[in-house]
């Protein structure tokens, strides 16, 4: 599949770098090259510049040759990842397909270029990755002959946080797939699973897209059950070797990509006979779900949403067990706490039409267990839709 | 699980920042972290400092307290990953327990401290990593108010490429829980099956370790078959949705984990009948791997090891479609092309008893399909022992 050049995304790319006056900007972490090119690395030693009158070049390593094809980018040059015949750092030979580029645009001492300053999440593409993150500023200060490097961190995340139709696109297709292992997934929850089973029945058709226009797709899925899953309040989820018992909590996150757009979901089964307890906890979840869900839209404060969510966990009497925000930004990412917009209390973002971010009300009490309803959300042009409109009624997600 | 202290790698890690007139190393890429305190960090914000005199500190995102208490470090500080009363950077977060440990072990302007310098490939330990990686410089030096940077990528990549016996037990559980995963899978090889499908029958046991020592367990697959298997060579690998035939070249790549430590295995079936040239490639690469086998032992070059799979290969008829080098480091690392030692015909490494390595004979032929058999295999005093001793005869190879 070809991706067709996202002249929203293009444009947008070129106002900013026209507002921050700056004359390119160059990336290398694997979804910031995929919000310039459209291509998402597959190892990760990739490098997308964009300049300020539209062009947009890709250097990859030989190998990802083939699939970098499917970028918009104007042009691809490629540097060999290896050979019989030398060794040779990636560094080093990414070098002369950067100096030829620098020389085109024109990128000497007197250009101003941007780049990827800070520490910064990045979902996982392969086994393995590597990244000139470390290097990028010397790579690139070295092959323009002094251009001015400066941090571009702040511009790229705004980039990042306000999807394109096309991006929007992508993305929905990537929930597809996920919806479609969620319902695969959820015939198999049974007492006496291993949590990492479960989670196998989940993940395994991620991998298996029935689009085809889908070249790359899988994910990670986490379930944590009964006592388990109260740590699911965690920046990190984990699948153990508990068996589920009658009367669980059974909560599924997914983390999933379809060609480097990333999902963001929970879901949380009572498996069994649903205690009155359990029931009112997932009731209040959904309830909060709707309360943030009826505030978004676009110019709306971001904390706005994120109190409505808490205001009705509180008045259900699980206000404390609420322990995290309400959501943050997804897509490029997968899971980064800090991507905006933040539904945070403190949180100064401003919504807008074309941001995605999850919103994921949860409930942690230790001993006890956990739960967390968590979506994937759009802000459209009067108010929100959801991307994961599946196991959203208490009475779906009770398993008898 | 308890890991105990390896006092052989915390000696190790002493003599290297001895030699290298080091007062400590500070290390953030996780499989570093490993490396110096035994634990693997989850999301990848954590920072290991190792001192002349022996002393391993840990800090770890809050979250992860749990999880790193099962490190061998002396100390383990902990930040805030995130709160709903302030919204801070994790860089920002880490500070405070940076500057108390650079002012409990005297780091200041007199101190020269290691740390990463380079680009490097991380295995993936989560679905979204985040790394300090590009800023860790920045943050030793403001922690200890001036301690002298310097780089560590050699010292570190060195005692990497060497495992202590508590390593090696440690992976070679990794490898048992990927042969276990290679019987279940094999017996799912059929034709109609596509890639995508069948990766995932070698993918979910890998998950599901029966070793409860096994905290977290799992890894990547990949299935690359009939023509699409010559593709293989690349430096990356791919399933894609092609369904399996009979006499098909089926190729199936793993790379997994156990806490941290990696396997890099390659099995390639035949499907059905075998027709000649498929069953003579077999046969090479086996009779290639063996002669690269009968090499290995410590104090020989790594490029003699190359050489004697790759003489094998040209004997055979296929010199020119054995398109990589033989091999490279793995254990800490997953898949690193340039870890040593370098089994490649330019390599000037020379072989330790300890080391890890993979032996990975391959044949690549556009257009027909390639195969390739890839093993780990450590450095014993005397020889070579393979660490995955199974499917190694052409007849457990032929699915029929």
């Amino acid at each position: 599949m070809t991706i067709h050049r996202d002249n929203e995304r293009v444009t947008r790319i070129q106002q900013a770098l026209e507002r921050a006056q700056l004359d390119a900007v160059a990336c290398c972490f694997p979804s910031n090259v995929l919000l310039l090119s459209g291509y998402w690395p597959v190892i990760g030693s990739s490098i997308a510049l964009a300049t300020r009158d539209g062009k947009i070049i890709l250097i990859v390593p030989e190998d990802e040759k083939v699939l970098a094809k499917q970028s918009w980018a104007d042009e691809v040059r490629t540097f060999s990842g290896g050979s019989l015949e030398e060794i040779k750092k990636k560094a080093e030979s990414a070098r002369a397909p950067l100096v030829e580029i620098a020389t085109s645009l024109n990128l000497f001492s007197n250009g101003k270029i941007g780049f990827e300053s800070e520490d910064q999440y990045q979902p996982c593409s392969y086994a393995s990755m590597h990244s000139f993150a470390p290097i990028i500023k010397e790579m690139v200060e070295q092959a323009s002959y002094g251009a001015k490097l400066v941090s571009a961190d702040a511009l790229i995340s705004t980039l990042r946080t306000t999807l394109t139709p096309g991006e929007i696109t992508r993305l929905r297709s990537a929930c597809a797939i996920a919806e479609q292992a969620y319902v695969v997934g959820k015939k198999n929850i049974r007492p006496d699973l291993k949590e990492t089973e479960l989670a196998n029945f989940f993940r395994t058709p991620l991998s298996v897209p029935e689009n085809e226009n889908i070249l790359r797709a899988d994910g990670f899925v986490y379930c944590m059950s009964g006592p388990n899953a109260a740590d699911a309040s965690a920046a990190y989820q984990w699948s153990r070797s508990r068996r589920l018992a009658d009367g669980d909590f059974v909560l599924i996150h997914c983390n999933s990509y379809a060609d480097g757009f990333w999902t963001d979901i929970t879901r949380t089964y009572i498996l069994g006979k649903a205690d009155d307890r359990k029931q009112n906890i997932l009731d209040a979840l959904l309830e909060a779900r709707d309360a943030a869900l009826a505030k978004i839209k676009p110019s709306v404060k971001a904390s706005e949403v994120d109190r409505a969510a808490r205001e009705t966990m509180k008045e259900r009497g699980f206000g404390k067990e609420f322990k995290h925000p309400t959501g943050h930004g997804v897509g490029f990412a997968a899971i980064n706490h800090s991507a905006p917009p933040m539904l945070h209390p403190k949180s100064t973002d401003v919504l807008e039409e074309g941001m995605v971010f999850n919103v994921e009300p949860g409930f942690y009490e230790e001993g006890f267990g956990g739960a967390r309803h968590c979506d994937m959300v759009l802000v459209t042009k009067t108010g929100a839709e959801v991307l994961t409109k599946f196991h959203d009624r208490t009475d779906e997600l009770i398993i008898i």
